[in-house]
């Protein structure tokens, strides 16, 4: 068992030799929209990209560079999105990681870039070269938050956690920021994940690590269903902490996997809860279905159906519409023994046995379900498998953010 | 060529020897809750019913019921959906179906039964019996209007289409009556849809015509992507018309199979404009799609993307989130060949060229999108299938009928 300390107040540039800065280059009228962030030593990378066929331009980029055995830098802008923009905007993008590579000393391919914003529309490129200039003069070893800040849209709060964690007789770190899914008027939402860890670790056996994480993180995350063009989760992994290297699946993997995931599903619960509108975290946890499979899709369909969303969000008790999502999810269940409960820190409540009716405290559920974050147990009682999901309620806002009028 | 008459004010009385009634016995407070549609001659019924797993207890019956080659009558009630209720709630739509058959001089297996409302609630069998008996002593010549009110939910208005078509030398009628995405406080949705016609038919024929033209037309339409565990269409043939008996894919199969689908897809539109708190009716036609599978996919993936539907309520000529649905859909295409367009009765406007951005009229746009039906055209320039669905905007109304406290 490995122990995972949380560092408060502790962010990416406190992850040993990462340097990263945020500044505003003129793609949002006043707030921060460009940050880098960059490993002075030699680093390893992995990532995951978005499985939308449409693919904004640096994640076409990235899918090459990442093949690098090196990757030292990451630049990011906000406010425009660089998808939908066809040869000019892969070669903007191409420009990004150039200009940032030679301000850093580094090769093109040692540099990842990522975009969230609007799309279709070409990329400003002389604000974002003079932005690029300007964050790589700014690195410095407290620049994190402000990187944090930079990469955000609707978001109402930054997205950070490190943590810290014990390989052999060494201290690792890890550290996470990102941005979930906001909209920048008039488009859409963008998941971006950007981690640094000193662990020593080879290329392979990071993306093993990151892949079978975010599969049971990030890509249980729904705030409405839709995946951007954009999304991406990479990390960075520098070596510093000076643990013999991990190179297989051996019990240094499995503290630095537990201590990922860890990170990760943190991460994916803050975007959940700040999806666009979102008044409230909604974790679902299947319990006992016939596959993973089947309690994966259960998960997920629960949390995306717009019906519990909507419920939610009236604070309403309403089984039927957590019962209905299951039966259409296409999942293997058996509807009579589905047991259903809702918890959180006021207590818990059965609200449905044998997948009918039962008695329960309406006042009870009302007062559980008024909480920021509540945990729907379903108990399928029909296998071994498990899975855990993550989604927000669906709320004015989220019609009013989505739905205006272009300005 | 068959040319199909709309016959404006008719309803499924007006097609010979079908009677009706719609009454209320107190399952609404006020309104309309109970129906029986009745044939004076025998028939042959065809029927679809839900896809979902946790299918209620009248759906059950009806799948059994259904085998019987002769079905003279329908009987439903709304404000309890008899979902979720187990051995009682089948016993409760059986005793549905032998009331009104006592009642009807009929067999038990000649009365087809649905319920929407309320799920996991027992069925108030004394005042279901009362109405059954009340509605079946009110069957006459003209309850066609009054049945299709009793079938109401949130729908807040009735769907009703009538149809006279040449078959032979005979005209020939159909009618139908239908209920939409509405939602009983605290509960689901259900799509509920009944014909008659006096086509004389054989039950496969009718089957097949039945089950193909569901396909493009009820199953194409999207409100909020949730699938009810009540969901039916049903057609009662009593072969009145007097034609030659249809019973292969002969010309007249053709004429019957046309009329019938032009009624299916003119319900599905009004359900999808009356769907939740819609104030508009999207629909979308993808062109040239690889397959038939890739045509309708995408024309689904955009039709029930929460991004784009609140897009259509704001009037934001907003393609990136159109993209986007199609790129996640899981459809097979190519991004560099996808045009967009918007069109209806004020005019056409171009806003999306080989994947990318073009110049359009904002002010023509908005003026397009303000009105109460849009249709979006796809075209994928990458095959040779097209498919069309419908769907509505996601609005404030959708998130307060769905997201209001239990009273």
């Amino acid at each position: 068992m490995s122990s995972i300390k949380v560092l408060e107040g502790k962010n990416i540039t406190d992850v040993p030799y990462f340097k990263a800065s945020g500044i505003h280059c003129g793609l949002k009228k006043v707030k921060k929209d460009l940050c880098v962030i960059y490993s002075e030593k030699k680093a390893v990378a992995a990532a995951t990209f978005t499985k939308n066929k449409v693919k904004a331009a640096p994640i076409l980029l990235n899918m090459k560079s990442i093949e690098n055995e090196n990757t030292q830098a990451i630049v990011v802008n906000s406010g425009n999105a660089n998808a939908c923009t066809g040869d000019e905007g892969y070669n903007d993008a191409l420009s990004m990681a150039k200009v940032t590579s030679e301000a850093l000393g580094l090769k093109l391919e040692e540099v990842i870039v990522a975009s969230t914003g609007v799309i279709g529309v070409p990329m400003p490129m002389s604000k974002i070269f003079s932005g690029i200039d300007m964050a790589c003069k700014s690195l410095s070893y407290d620049g994190g938050k402000d990187a944090a800040k930079a990469i955000m849209t609707t978001d109402t709060k930054e997205k950070i956690i490190t943590v810290e964690f014990n390989i052999g007789s060494k201290k690792a770190t890890i550290s996470a920021m990102a941005k979930g899914s906001g909209m920048i008027h008039p488009n859409m939402g963008t998941m971006l994940g950007f981690l640094a860890t000193d662990v020593n670790i080879s290329k392979a056996m990071l993306t093993k690590a990151l892949k079978d994480s975010v599969e049971d993180s990030y890509n249980m995350v729904s705030v409405d269903g839709d995946t951007s063009t954009n999304d991406m989760v990479v990390i960075l992994a520098n070596g510093s902490c000076e643990n013999t290297i991990i190179d297989t699946e051996d019990e240094n993997y499995k503290l630095f996997k537990e201590a990922l995931h860890f990170v990760n599903v943190e991460i994916a619960k803050m975007i959940a809860g700040d999806g666009e509108g979102a008044t409230k975290l909604i974790e679902t946890k299947i319990y006992h279905a016939h596959s993973l499979k089947d309690a994966k899709i259960c998960a997920k369909a629960v949390i995306t159906s717009s019906l519990v969303k909507a419920a939610f969000f009236g604070a309403d008790a309403n089984w039927g519409r957590i019962i209905c999502a299951l039966g259409y999810s296409g999942a293997d269940l058996n509807v009579n023994t589905i047991n259903i409960s809702f918890t959180n820190s006021i207590g818990t409540i059965d609200i449905c046995k044998n997948g009918g009716n039962i008695d329960f405290s309406e006042d009870l559920a009302k007062k559980i379900l008024e909480q920021e974050k509540i945990t729907v147990i379903i108990d399928l009682n029909d296998g071994e498998y498990n899975a855990t999901a993550w989604g927000c309620d669906l709320t004015y806002d989220y019609v009013k953010i989505n739905g205006s009028y272009r300005s």
